[in-house]
């Protein structure tokens, strides 16, 4: 299983990071530089690379950041009864991005380089086995309860990924929030479909 | 509905396409440059400033390009049988792209520069809103037919386009392959419990 990175940062690093943050809010990913993110910071170039020797670096490390808060937000839901708690990891999934737009456009534009930087790809990968893995784990054990149908969880997780990956792409490129919106519905009827067949 | 660009291109204008669709295999949106495309060309830059100004302009015209075949593709899926023909046609989006990875790659990329790019988003919107116009027809198509229950036809496109594109990003994101398969899978599930409840 993908686990987040737990990787520790100090407190001048998450000073860094949320400096991050708002240069890509403000500039995107591709007109960001470490100047930019200095400015952000209040200090100088040299004060970040202190911490970071190359931009790479600095975004792998930011891509840990938002990464693993996004874990934790998934890991704090706290339902045990299977159906109720797939739904609330659908909600974390597919509503709560709505508020952030700006991440979203980032994020994209850094899922985009994983073809050609290792270190995003690596990430994004350990996220997407980590996301599937909660999902996995809820569906088996709907499973287990009698609550959900004997399924391929694992196939399960993996296709309500997709629906959630499409939505993420669809608001950010059509420039649509209600893509969210749909992919909350499509997700809802593949479930009631798949995990409840009515010869059950 | 969001017609293909129907832009016509010169023999000049089409040789310039096919390089510039060489030169973004072998270098990536990130790194293409117009001096990159003249070189696949075998021709000066200005020779391709003669035709496209700036390389935002000839980047539009290249989507338009790529995405008028892609219609046309869709578009010569023959069968009338509305079951057949939505198999066919989620073939089409799902199965073939598996053949050009490359090229996904850079539509990810491009795909991600939409919300600072008009001209992008504008294209990937009319594609977008084109293929839902062709897969909701179908839908609608076999519902008259009553090969379908009374859906709401213009939901499933865009749920189906939701399982597109993630698989899409998914396998470029990845470098999975196989989410194009999981996808063609979970739409096939989608479509099955969607568009033919059993209490039929």
């Amino acid at each position: 299983m993908g686990e987040p990175s737990n990787r520790e940062f100090s407190e001048a690093e998450e000073e860094v990071m949320r400096a991050t943050y708002r240069a890509l809010r403000e500039h995107g990913y591709a007109d960001l530089t470490v100047k930019r993110i200095a400015e952000e910071y209040g200090k100088s170039t040299a004060a970040i690379h202190y911490h970071y020797d190359t931009k790479e670096a600095l975004l792998a490390a930011f891509l840990d950041f938002v990464l693993d808060q996004f874990v934790e937000s998934i890991r704090d839901v706290e339902t045990t009864d299977p159906e109720d708690r797939l739904a609330l990891l659908l909600d974390e999934l597919l509503v709560k991005p709505q508020s952030n737009q700006d991440l979203s456009v980032a994020l994209l534009e850094m899922r985009s380089q994983a073809p050609y930087k290792e270190a995003f790809r690596e990430r994004f990968r350990q996220n997407d086995e980590y996301v599937r893995f909660m999902l996995k784990a809820v569906v088996n054990h709907g499973i287990d309860e009698g609550a959900f149908d004997d399924v391929d969880a694992d196939h399960v997780a993996r296709s309500l990924m997709t629906i959630i990956d499409g939505a993420r792409t669809r608001a950010v490129v059509l420039g649509e929030l209600s893509a969210l919106e749909t992919a909350r519905e499509t997700a809802s009827e593949y479930v009631d479909a798949v995990l409840r067949q009515p010869d059950r």
